[in-house]
């Protein structure tokens, strides 16, 4: 039999008679023909059907049925993309058992989002959806190319661990044999052990995060874009990674993913050569100073200022990016290092996009002694952490790095709502299937 | 400061002053003379010290303190690659607190394995046991890299799920907020479902068994390189790109991490254009006729007739590699597409490298109404398995694909004695930590 082809191929074809496979997508019966929507893995082509033998066998199958076509194909520039498959052959491969539960070839899917989600299997096969996923694919992609032209390794580290990460709170409980475990909150301790090792490393994993609230932003399992460096000279050299890795990640959506961005309508932002960068105390002043609100006794940013900063660093200096150093010890985790100069403020950041945050990095402690008084500092026993703190205990470099979550990142992209939107099957307080 | 470069790159700076950082991996210190041997995250090298203060001050640190040195990169046909430094200076970023546990400069490392993984922090960092790991980051890469040529979109899916995948026994139960829930066995059902949506599909990320046996094959947490694909004509569809992919991640092993298989002074097998192939039945025969053991009634080959099978394909085909097709639907899961032919037998492999299974994979059912036979036949419930039969219920093309444990390969690959010695950080019955 003839080898299939990819719809998105027919212009090469042309004149030709090809094979092509994939779902009936739709059917448009009219008076004297019918179009046959088919889609495949990656596109949609339309097939004119004149047989009304044929017309009336494919006006009996449901929707999704999996069919096979061989068919001429003819420029013409009534049809979409120009090109059309006539005089077709048609085999049914697979007949769907049911109408689908919504219509896949309206131009957006017509379901409130728990319903897209209880049918993902069905709902992910739309143009638009998957399109998002294409995106997220090129995502990882890049992420991992810019790092592997860096020199970083990849790792993969275990996510069943014997203690939590980032604190005691919001850990999944397993029972490991009989002895208490937890699901790993982020890879963190493993990829600065392994800067000992390769001094650069990244991981692309899933982290998981038992955290009880239920909103258009959190999910209780993630895909976690991580990297780690060693040799840095404070957490500035590790921003300045992230710019590079940015521009990666943008440039190979736009390689990778042309299509699917097309199809969502997204034009890709401008990763600025140097991202602006803010002090966090420098931020407070500001939105005192214009905003009016004196946040400046505050350890942290809300969202509404997050949001205020990122509308200033579009007016200042007209990028969608702002990084903000510099936050407050008190309120980040006991591995941070703090600022030599001030050493209430941190050598770590945020990366805010479009006002939100997106990235959360910074430069750790990496003298043995230090670990033993933060952790001692927060009544926390170094007992359980003896893997780790080996690593230190046996000379580590200044180092640091950064994490940011795939779905986050696609979703602040594409503006999507809900999280929940650019991630295949999630996870939150109500929802473990499909 | 100036900046510093790879030990690695030297060679390409003869005459001139450096900056190299890394840890003091060795010093030799000889009678008018003393070299101290730098490690970095990519080699070794040679620093010439003839100032007896410094050689004095190096004496007083221990191994793998933290060092930069500055100095002059001079050819000399008696220093380890041809090339050392003379006239250094060094500073000590960080050193070390302790001797560490064990010698890092021997060329093998001395300690039983137990040791080695319980200080994985420092035994990682020795050459030949980190040249381990950028073999399996290669082969990451390169599954990766072979299936994007062959179209094939990355996908990410859930960890934490509400049903076993391939049977009730060997889940890790978790706590999801007060409901039970279960660490994913394998992708199996997402990645089947996501051919309905790209019809080409991989993942790589952590899976999770709960065997209760200990022994030197078997992990409790593995990475699995998995695909699918759709529109297959059937298993062997699946062999073949299996081929295509093993060829694929020995080029970049080759391309990627050619200095460290030299480090473990490893050459790559040749994947054979054709992978020979045998069914299962005629290798029961050809076992009975040959090694005299009459195992035709077994429903499954043993470790020694694998083996055997190993020797076998040797001789007869100069191939470290044999497929295996056709093994009896009843070892196989539920989802298993019979041989039309013969229905006892499942269109079904197994992938034998050096007489050992390395990858399993098959084509599978892709009609609703023999899901449901399926599940009704082995007493399974499809309720709990509504979201993934929906794929099947909407239409899906016939369809298979493969799953490689990534520490499996790479320990056949460097022939580790132990499964453990090609993961970072293991998991298994008696093992939690690091």
């Amino acid at each position: 039999m003839q080898q299939r082809i990819w719809t998105t191929c027919i212009g090469e074809h042309i004149g030709e008679r090809v094979r092509l496979s994939g779902w009936l997508h739709h059917l448009r019966q009219l008076r004297h023909v019918t179009f046959l929507i088919l889609r495949d893995g990656k596109g949609l082509t339309q097939i004119v059907v004149e047989d009304p033998t044929l017309a009336e066998q494919l006006a009996s199958l449901y929707h999704e049925s999996v069919l096979s076509v061989e068919g001429l194909v003819i420029a013409n520039p009534q049809a979409p993309n120009g090109i059309e498959i006539q005089q077709p052959i048609v085999e049914v491969l697979n007949p769907s058992t049911a109408p689908p539960p919504f219509d896949l070839f309206r131009p957006t899917l017509k379901a409130q989002l728990p319903t897209l989600l209880d049918y993902a299997a069905i709902s992910l096969r739309h143009p638009q959806r998957r399109a998002l996923f294409q995106i997220s694919a090129a995502s990882m992609e890049g992420f991992r190319a810019a790092l592997r032209r860096e020199q970083f390794v990849e790792i993969q580290t275990p996510k069943m661990v014997a203690s939590a990460t980032e604190g005691g709170a919001n850990v999944f409980a397993i029972n490991y044999f009989g002895s208490p475990a937890y699901l790993a909150q982020s890879p963190q301790f493993y990829k600065q052990t392994m800067v000992g090792v390769f001094e650069r490393v990244f991981e692309v994993a899933p982290v998981f995060r038992a955290e009880p609230h239920d909103t258009p932003r959190h999910l209780n399992e993630y895909v976690s874009l991580d990297m780690e460096m060693g040799f840095i000279e404070n957490h500035r050299t590790v921003m300045a990674m992230l710019t590079c890795v940015l521009q990666g990640m943008v440039q190979t959506i736009s390689e990778q993913a042309a299509e699917a961005l097309k199809l969502v309508k997204l034009t890709l932002p401008q990763i600025p050569a140097a991202i602006p960068i803010i002090h966090f105390s420098e931020a407070l002043e500001l939105i005192y100073r214009e905003m009016g609100e004196d946040a400046r006794h505050e350890p942290d940013l809300s969202p509404s200022h997050e949001r205020w900063l990122g509308e200033w660093a579009q007016r200042q200096y007209q990028s969608e990016f702002l990084l903000v150093e510099g936050y407050p010890m008190v309120k980040r985790p006991f591995y941070t290092h703090p600022d030599p100069a001030r050493p209430q403020y941190s050598n770590s950041f945020d990366l805010l996009f479009r006002g939100l945050e997106l990235v959360t990095g910074g430069q750790r402690l990496h003298r043995y002694d230090d670990y033993l008084q933060a952790l001692q500092a927060r009544g926390l026993n170094p007992e359980p952490l003896s893997g780790y703190l080996d690593a230190f205990k046996y000379g580590m470099p200044p180092h640091g790095g950064f994490a940011i979550g795939l779905e986050r990142w696609v979703a602040r992209l594409v503006e999507a709502p809900n999280i929940r939107e650019v991630t295949l099957f999630p996870r939150d307080l109500n929802r473990l299937t499909p």
